[in-house]
């Protein structure tokens, strides 16, 4: 697992838990790839497919920022032509209770939306493993 | 309160709870000004003043969607010139549990992120009345 890069390189707008992960999950073309991650899609064509029809170059975009935030690791898996998997890291998983979350608002307050799974309502992320400075990786 | 208005009448791109609520909150300065109304403010200078620093022509533009999206009505508090509170509907306040999934993963994945109050984190949203047709408003 790779740890998450810092964002305290980049100018944050402020120290706001919301906000600062707002900077990184903030839009939406991400949580949708991250839920697809969760359910098991794991290439650029999965992703493709997905029906809600994302671009090929914002989903380009979105994967190598969702890389560089350390939400997720390319691993190769073919040569020639070189293709990968991306593969969700520990903080990747670790917001599945947001997606969790977001979907039992949709399912209350949005008509017509589709009922996920119960598996994927009931899943839990394992608890992080506490680093030296209090915090979780 | 006002019932929220179908998204059903815009073309969403599909019944995905998910991807449907990104669709009315994905943007992330609505969940900005959704911390702000959670926390007690309320007029468009207290959004403006706080520390993300919107601007005006944004927070014109996420409050105007909120207010379609039947996040938040409008409520005139003065006259000459005529002054506007933001309170929230049902369906925005019970976005709570969403925006403190979020501060959850800041405050274990996002270096330097403020412990928000405990007040805050422990806040619950009363169970919507069910409707008619077995969802909840």
């Amino acid at each position: 697992m790779t740890p998450p890069r810092s964002t305290s390189a980049r100018r944050r707008r402020s120290g706001c838990p919301i906000a600062s992960t707002l900077e990184i999950v903030g839009d939406r073309w991400t949580l949708v790839i991250l839920r697809d991650l969760l359910n098991g899609k794991a290439t650029f064509s999965d992703f493709l497919a997905s029906p809600e029809r994302i671009t090929t170059n914002v989903l380009t975009d979105r994967l190598a920022a969702m890389e560089r935030d350390g939400l997720v690791v390319r691993v190769p898996y073919q040569e020639r032509p070189v293709r990968h998997r991306y593969v969700l890291t520990g903080s990747g998983e670790a917001l599945l209770p947001v997606l969790q979350a977001i979907c039992r608002w949709g399912n209350t307050h949005v008509p017509d939306t589709w009922i996920p799974p119960e598996a994927f309502m009931r899943r839990t992320v394992p608890d992080p493993v506490p680093a030296s400075d209090g915090r979780r990786r």
